[in-house]
């Protein structure tokens, strides 16, 4: 199929909003952030050349499509489902693109199409209340521009900014694809930063499951943590397949030299993941290590209760013997009576101290 | 072997009525649902043309079946095996396809012929009493035509209908393949549904077992869960597997452009897959959270018992040494015996809130 | 290696009685079941002409082998080597297979040879103390005729053969082959028998399981299930590879048109085998579920305890002060004190009530 | 490389007594049997033709070497390096070989060279304390000679030397390829023998388990039992990739007839493979229905405690008050008091009863 | 892309110190360990030749690396950058290469150039607290030399190095791809030591488990071993993965005859693999044993509770009883009332203790 006949079907069937059950290839924003103003972040470079500017209007992209240098558009807020559509008709994207770019729960994954590469990932970032947040980013990869798609403005992509910036590494002398593996790499780094985070988390609650002090919350803390880990495997599993099968692509659109810096990207996005995989692990095990804890600390209180009765409920009947009414008890008579029975007393205390410390429960 | 050749075994062999045991290619309803009259939506559109008819005389099917448009033959109804015999045998479908479109419990599966595929899936929803039910289909796709076959009019297909009435998105310009692909992805999304209504129901529970009214029915509720998500499974992943090999047919039957609207619907079924096997670990997880909850909560139960039981059972103790009825108990005679013995109790007391406050269990 | 060579070899090697340790390829039935006599079921058939007889004497089936009929040999009894070697010499069978079909614990398995496919599978079923016992079956598929080796007359075959004599289904119109498929597949057909009988038994334990009444035997009830459901899954996964090899054999013994149908069989397995691994996902889940009900039940006793023990013993402490013996204590003389005491242990009770009830206890 | 050069290479390298960080290919025994005579058990036969001798010359072995007939030089005692390497410098073995016979914790394994193949596998058999004990094997099987290396004479080859003697079987008129089968057998064999003991412990274990007797060794049983498994699974895995791969070796030293015998070979190590996970399995849940146990008899335990205490707490209490001192109780006085008290101790005994009667307590 | 190209980038592209986001081929220590001064370990070996000097300058090294010797070159102490970068231009290393040697992080892998190869691994040792801790280890192998980077200067080498220095074994005569082999095949041996010691504090917390004096770190202990091994399968399971890539590489740079050698290797890292999930299985299995020996503690604490609380309650409310001051109460006046109750008690006392023994409780 053609380029120009892709670009015809799309601008005939694509609907303003979308709802559920909605042609396949609509577009329709299906996440939360209601950034009215598409903004644009543009980063226009060669080796030498260097120009960034920030836009609302969509058509001022397009001017820098057809230069000899590589030009990468940054797209923040997918709500305005026209300007993701007045931009992809103009890259000429396929609407089904069009459609996962704005479907914000689309699993990472990778399309190949002859002008260009998609892929979809996900930004994951702690938010101020230490909530994992994960944010759903596009990228298409033409043979001179890279676009990205997200949601919201994230801050992972600065010092990547700042390296094109500075002509700091090999970015600037290099092509479109290597912008990619840079975005790609940024992204990846940042999923250890949220693991580290993860870790720090893990091993709070570790402390409290062995301190002292009870916390009821431990159980949801527990399972809050397993939501987590879940969301970053989420995001991170099929990233991993993407970038698997990114290094086995074979297109024109990616040079051979960048390929050794995918490779390096895969070994690092299985680090990740077998981070992922250790943490999750550890996780399911502190459950075990609570349910042993709480039956320790009930294995205590039992204990406790077991030595104060068992030394004071016989102690007591001894008293309540003598504590009796009848006439006849002859041992109330004997001059020495109380004192005799206060002696046994103190014996059969002893014995059970004796008996308790056998037992090593005391 | 040719179509023709097929037709005529099977008019010899088919049986009115099929039990256990019965030859395989018999064609005998083996669901509960009871409509004795099967009942025909039929839709035949082209791009400029749409014409719905609804009917229970099967050969009023027929008579579109030759025509350049589009048609589909929706067959509510497996109970009459005649009906499905003579529809059958008019579409020339094996047999053995016969038999799977009236055997509810045929699990999902894929078969390709020369002139049809044959799809089978299952249908999932809550009923009104929250349980959840799945529903036999079976789809047969032709060059011009699509059979589907359900035990009882759903509702998953009203917007697809609507969709191929007015005209919306690319379904009314293109072939039959499409429309397979169009119901599948119905399908797939009616999942995503059914998954979220289940997400709320483990939210509801997991909010139950951490809530502090004991709820005696929580394991039941659990099982029950448990339950269901092993029939989403049974349901998703095979489907899965029949649409992994439906984008690897190669088969004219459908165009090469449809292949790019199946590897989304295959995306899509992934991620229905992973939400299942996510669900599933964390109702497996919730057994062990309740157990903790049970746990701590006899922990808590124990500690009342042990606090009232340490602080009360030596006081008493002292209360029945005085209570004894020796002649010579010499602290009896002591003016402020009695208010000695109240100072001790009270002291006794404090020092074991003190203990207890300590062991933390306080 | 020829028939012939094949034959001779057998001959000179065939032990009367096989022990352990014997040589690979000796005959020796290692079942329980002693029917002296080995029973011939032989049914001749085509599709005009159906035969039926029994006999005890080995020689009777040769004379059937070289009709232009397809011959189905049911042998009843595998305790008597001669007979199942001079059968086995008579139709070229390699000795391997001889001792397999007498080797009772042999896994199912298939064996391609040139002139015939040899099958090993178990036949399951519920005896009358609801124990699940397994059966070996052997068969031996050749051009024209059938052979099954089975332990003891079973009753699965019972519908097949009055489908061979009525001339019902396709049948009798087909090869050898199709007859092995249908043995198969009232092989296949029994296992969801079985299935059925023990997802019985499991919901019965279930309700036990929840059920008020305590059962001391149901930790026993489960690990019998368990073993059961291992016995099935022995049956059955390798049951499953092998119609998995014999859809992909490329064998002139089996006719195109089969092939269809083996898939169907294919089909069916698996979902036999699926169903085996969710019952074995519930078995062990049920431990767990145990478990826990165990734990809610052991908590309401200790609340028991808990709340007669809470509120007594202070009470009981009270009782005791004023039991005691001591000259100076004032209270015992005021006028009301122990409508007082009376008043104040009214109190206490109702403190503790409360104290309870907000903690949900009662 | 020529099995001269490797000749030359060896007979340089190896030395004496290998430590830990020795160089590979070096030759030094490290199990712990110390028989310092190495003895050698040597068959040499044919169809017509059997020859059986002992000797501890190493020297002796060689004269049988290039006879027309097949020899089986079988090895006890490891712990002499020098006549181990004077052996394999004979036979030409290369270097890494002679270090992986004397090398007792070397995994199963099989390797392929010129002339011979090289296997390595495990014996195991439950020693006289009924400690599974596993003893190192390695083979070589060339074009007419069988080499086995033991630590230890075993008894798992006495059937089959005997076989060997009289005859017995298809074992003397075909190759070493059969000898070698005929050895793994053998092993295969016994693992069904060492699986039947295990599971006759593991009955024993549940027997106990279900008892009442309590036994605090349970738990260290059921480790034990793990260990062993583990250890039965290590031998057996491994073996089980040998003899897949031995299948599928295409070698003229394996004749096309044996390999239907090998093919059965896997079959049944497959078997005791299954087995083995299944054993696995049933462990595995002991721990698990052990658990059962346990909380069953603390429920018992806690039952009866709470019974006697929520009877007989609340009497004490009443017998208590009539116990206490005050000047004006007035039931005290009355005629009847006693009688009634005791009548409605009565009744609170009996509501008691009746109420753990209702929980089902009782 | 040619090795000059190669060495021109990354000298403009290197920058001295690496924080996060640096530019991907960025040469930045990223361990812990501040050896100032890297220190290089210098063998230069041929058949007949040996010599070895240690110095801290790089330009030392470059001498040797045109001769027709062999040269390892081991460099302790990443820090400083410069030295690598000078050397790893020197050799032409690619600028990912350089990186990855400083990159402490970075997970065992395995890169092929046309001119080296370069391996990354890990060195496991416990320190003087027991502690695991894990070295990043880099080599290079090329034509003639080999180069290995440690943090800081390990143990494991030195035999490696005895043997050079002595000319045992093979060493000497081969080349650089043996002396490669030779030195992952001493890190292999090392895995062993690590994984004995691991198993030495399984056996001891498994015996503390079992030991009657109660330890409430167990749980911490579990949790620490399940760290360690959890660092070990970190290390082990993608060296496996490099051994076996090497093993099916195809390069000039490693001769046929060390092929042998490479299997063998990977036969012992697939041994150490199985150890380590045998090790995990066990560890992961402790829990679960550890629970059960908690509960069954806590079983007998409560047996010891109940059978003190059954036995005394009941007594000290027939003591009760008798302490009631009811006027009207004819056994305290009987002569010998106070006998008779005494015998009732103990009567009561054997009763229960016949109970509890029948129980088995006592």
């Amino acid at each position: 199929m053609s380029a120009k006949r892709r670009k015809k079907q799309q601008t005939t069937k694509i609907q303003p909003k979308r709802a559920k059950n909605l042609s396949p290839g609509t577009v329709s924003y299906t996440g939360k952030k209601t950034i009215t103003n598409t903004q644009l972040d543009i980063i226009d470079y060669s080796k030498e050349h260097y120009n960034r500017f920030e836009t609302h209007a969509i058509e001022d992209a397009f001017k820098y499509e057809d230069s000899t240098h590589i030009t990468w558009i940054n797209v923040n807020g997918l709500s305005n489902a026209d300007d993701i559509i007045t931009l992809g008709n103009h890259f000429e994207l396929h609407p089904l693109i069009q459609e996962d770019i704005v479907t914000t729960n689309q699993r990472p994954k990778i399309d190949e199409y002859e002008e260009y590469l998609f892929i979809v990932f996900k930004m994951l970032h702690y938010d101020d209340n230490e909530l994992l947040t994960n944010e759903h980013v596009s990228m298409v990869m033409g043979k001179d521009y890279v676009l990205t798609f997200q949601e919201a403005e994230g801050d992972v992509f600065g010092d990547l900014r700042e390296r094109l910036e500075h002509g700091k590494g090999r970015i600037r002398g290099v092509g479109a694809d290597y912008l990619m593996f840079a975005i790609l790499d940024a992204v990846v780094d940042n999923y250890f930063t949220v693991i580290d985070f993860l870790s720090n988390k893990l091993e709070l609650l570790e402390d409290k499951l062995f301190g002292d002090k009870e916390d009821p919350n431990i159980t949801e803390d527990i399972q809050e943590l397993k939501k987590e880990i879940l969301k970053i495997r989420k995001a991170v599993v099929p990233l991993r397949e993407v970038i698997n099968r990114l290094e086995k692509i074979e297109t024109p659109l990616i040079e051979e030299r960048t390929n050794k810096y995918i490779r390096d990207l895969y070994d690092h996005i299985i680090q990740v993941n077998e981070s992922v995989e250790i943490y999750r692990d550890m996780i399911w095990g502190l459950m075990d290590m609570y349910m042993t804890t709480i039956s320790n600390k009930m294995n205590e209180v039992m204990k406790v209760l077991t030595i104060m009765a068992s030394i004071f409920i016989p102690l007591t009947f001894l008293a309540g013997i003598y504590g009796m009414n009848f006439k006849n008890m002859p041992e109330l008579d004997f001059k020495y009576g109380y004192y005799y029975l206060l002696g046994s007393m103190v014996l059969v205390f002893f014995a059970m101290i004796w008996y308790f410390k056998r037992k090593k429960w005391l």
